[in-house]
């Protein structure tokens, strides 16, 4: 594997951060890279908005759950799913756009990770760690409010940017052969094995890595997400943004 | 910008491949790499399905709308957000997994368009070329027909790989200040006036790149795009995969 390759295969999720800031034109640069993602049909659904003041930063940092490296780190990105501007794009041209389509959701949601994953890689080059933070959708309306979001327009996640102050190992994935497939799904027996094997595999990490704080298995904590119900106030609230509706 | 931002800026994508083949290691590590993406609570929703049947391409290619290049390029992987390996895993703890909601959709489509974007930075780094292939979404039954795919999986997008037969130039994107905000969503005239700059150029890198035979803007791809009904199937087609009910 070639450098960009171990560069993408050493990832981890830094939460905890140096002081040292990143300056305002790195950050414009790793924007930039994040818009020379593909695009659906030339798209471009992703919206960025940089917080930087405390107050709002602190705020976000308690509506993501309690984290407190949204405030902390040296940057934080909310990455927007965005059909206003297509829709202004529209007006523009005298037309209506069609609004609340599934598919419309769709391609905007994908076009917002394909962009903030090519920020990712871009800070990485540079040395920044990074968090992703899905917690944003915990409180998407008090989000959207704070962040003054018009319809047609949602937050997808954070993304925390600094320089990291830990080390953590890289997670063991699950095996290659449970996720590239030949031709077709393949489920049943081997599948099975595989991800007990897997289990125990991530067992020993936790064991390792946490000296025996952390004791569960990838299983143990499949139950944990989707044991349960996730955010259910997700599906209305796409609604109230006019999104997903149809 | 360092070597791997300057990576990120270049992609074009890639619709003509020559008939050198990828070596099935070379596409291991690709897929490797995609793997180590940031997964959302450590989901590892990514499936991926490689078609290497040549019937099955051509079908393929055909259900995508017509794009011979899913069935002419060296490779082609299929990327399925999959919650089925999910339910598994509930299963093994003797647990059932809550099927429908929007979140876990919303969850593993992101963690997909991740890995996959994660694999096109590997293919491009190795001087390969990409295309994306949504068009697998204008007949999503059929594809996962084809593929088998149980309820709970989806096909969210294909991926073309191979060695580029063409040097497309890059295509502008807008302006860095339209989609990089600070602190608040910001509409307006400003944005009005950006999105009009980019519709000019955007129709002179057609008219040069086309030698005239393309003249669009923006603004009119937009309508062509959001301006009616798209893929209005993706809604029931979900539903009836079980996925993002409620």
């Amino acid at each position: 594997m070639n450098a960009v390759m171990q560069l993408l295969r050493n990832h981890r999720s830094i939460r905890k951060f140096t002081d040292q800031p990143v300056d305002d034109d790195t950050v414009a640069d790793i924007v930039s890279c994040a818009q020379a993602a593909a695009t659906s049909s030339n798209v471009q659904a992703t919206t960025v908005i940089r917080v930087r003041d405390v107050e709002r930063r602190e705020h976000l940092a308690e509506l993501a759950g309690g984290q407190p490296y949204v405030a902390s780190a040296a940057v934080f990105l909310v990455f927007c799913a965005d059909l206003n501007r297509t829709r202004t794009a529209c007006a523009q041209q005298g037309k209506t756009m069609v609004e609340g389509m599934t598919e419309h959701f769709l391609i905007a949601t994908v076009d917002v990770a394909l962009a903030a994953q090519n920020a990712v890689i871009a800070a990485e080059s540079l040395g920044l760690g990074i968090c992703y933070i899905g917690g944003l959708r915990n409180n998407p309306q008090a989000v959207s409010d704070l962040l003054e979001l018009p319809d047609q327009v949602y937050p997808v996640f954070g993304l925390c940017l600094g320089h990291p102050d830990q080390d953590p190992q890289i997670k063991p994935r699950l095996p290659l052969d449970s996720v590239l497939m030949e031709e077709r799904y393949r489920d049943g027996d081997d599948s099975t094995a595989q991800l007990a094997d897997y289990d125990s595999t991530l067992r020993e990490y936790y064991a390792t890595r946490t000296g025996g704080q952390k004791n569960s298995s990838w299983s143990e904590e499949m139950v944990a997400l989707v044991g349960k119900e996730s955010r259910p106030h997700m599906q209305s609230f796409l609604h109230d943004r006019g999104l997903a509706k149809r």
